[in-house]
């Protein structure tokens, strides 16, 4: 192999970082797929470093010493939250999505992954200094975000089922009252899925009274873990006062009108 | 602002094209980003398809002319896709995944994001050339890796249901016999999800006799669409028949004895 130039190892070192969302790679790792000393690979990653934020791409972190190693946090700034955050309420602020009930129909943005992708990254932006073990959520619409979140995080996501199912063997049921429209519901996990003492971060599409993170709150209990913060994509203004008392909000949907096919839907930091 | 060095250039390409699979950027957009000539990206533009090649980091692809630009195509290599086949089937191997009726527990393997976004790529890779519009599955467990698959194709998803919800307006229904127990089942899909003459890639978790291959065979005709590719991750060595001719694996899974314990998984390719 012929030697490898500056710009070829500060080139990979950079797709690799960016394929692997929060993944700790060593120095050493580069040092034998470069074949060239630490104090090279130092230099490499200062420029790498000034690169990400140069050019607002995220940040990228080293940790010292033995255990260390370079990681890429997916992180986006303020105007990029608001301008593409305005951008969905558009997209999704036309009458032909509302259906019968006054629900939204927003499927095709949420099973976009370029969309799905940039929506994770938004939602994780609270949640990256806070110890989490898994990032859950509850099928089958919010199923998309949570993983996009989860791959910004790279933490393992966990599905609720609403329904038990055969293939995933013993699991703990529990009855729940949706907040909004007081219906008995089941909620199921497997009880392998979560061991004692984790820290959830809870991830869904939309949150009108909170009954459903209400219940993943109950749920996490009977498995001796914590839910430690709660993100959905979109919000009711009405009820203010949701079942649970914490959550982070991209959109804030203020009113749905069957009758006149209006949607009123705007960016939570607007 | 300073001027921009080579290398800063190449790196924020690389990151750019890395965190959004086949979307197209042209050379204006990256003209625009650093103030530069078109000479000066080309130069750069093969620097980055030399970088991605001499690692075996996937291809750039740039296409000529007034509607190109260039592109990021994560594939892999035969030797990654053997390797982490059997590094798949080492995981998957462990008696305590045997779940009461023969069925295997994998939702730690297949909701971990690093995980599969790497089953995503190499389940993608037979279709690259293929003309795609939607990546269809079924709901729940196979949604996370349809749902790499369809953004290393950058592709929307669509996802069947096992029953109808209110939240999705009008739907088509359809039952199906599922190949191997013969029993009932429903699947429905939004009639707004699907345009009419769409090209279909169905993608899931788990084929045993192909019975739900089958059912979105027959769902996607009454879209007037045409499934044009089936992948699984998994599928069963018998029956070696399967209700649809063609399809794609990266795993068969030869035996599950839940007496003894015993699972028997290859990679296909071996």
């Amino acid at each position: 192999m012929s030697r490898i130039h500056k710009n070829e190892r500060i080139g990979a070192i950079i797709h690799i970082l960016t394929e692997h969302p929060k993944k700790m790679f060593t120095l050493n790792y580069f040092g034998e797929l470069f074949g060239c000393a630490k104090s090279t690979l130092s230099e490499d990653l200062d420029a790498v470093r000034n690169i990400f934020q140069r050019f607002d791409l995220g940040v990228v972190e080293t940790i010292a010493g033995a255990a260390g190693g370079v990681f890429y946090i997916p992180t986006v700034i303020q105007k990029e939250i608001q301008d593409f955050s305005q951008v969905l309420c558009e997209k999704i602020n036309q009458k032909e999505r509302i259906i019968p009930g006054g629900y939204i129909y927003t499927n095709d943005l949420l099973y976009d992954p370029e969309i799905a992708y940039q929506i994770g990254k938004m939602m994780a932006m609270p949640f990256h200094e806070e110890t989490i073990d898994y990032v859950v959520t509850i099928e089958t619409k919010g199923i998309p975000v949570a993983f996009m979140v989860a791959r910004v995080l790279n933490k393992p996501m966990i599905v609720v089922r609403k329904s038990s199912r055969l293939t995933e063997g013993t699991a703990i049921h529990m009855n729940y009252i949706t907040g909004s429209t007081k219906r008995i519901q089941t909620m199921s996990l497997a009880k392998r899925a979560i061991g004692k003492g984790s820290k959830i971060l809870f991830i869904d599409d939309f949150m009108k009274a909170g009954g459903t993170a209400k219940g993943i709150e109950d749920l996490m209990k009977e498995f001796e873990s914590e839910v430690i913060g709660t993100g959905v994509l979109m919000a009711t203004a009405e009820p203010q006062k949701k079942l649970v008392n914490n959550y982070h909000t991209l959109l804030v949907l203020e009113k749905v009108d069957e009758e006149t096919g209006q949607i009123d839907i705007r960016p939570v930091s607007l």
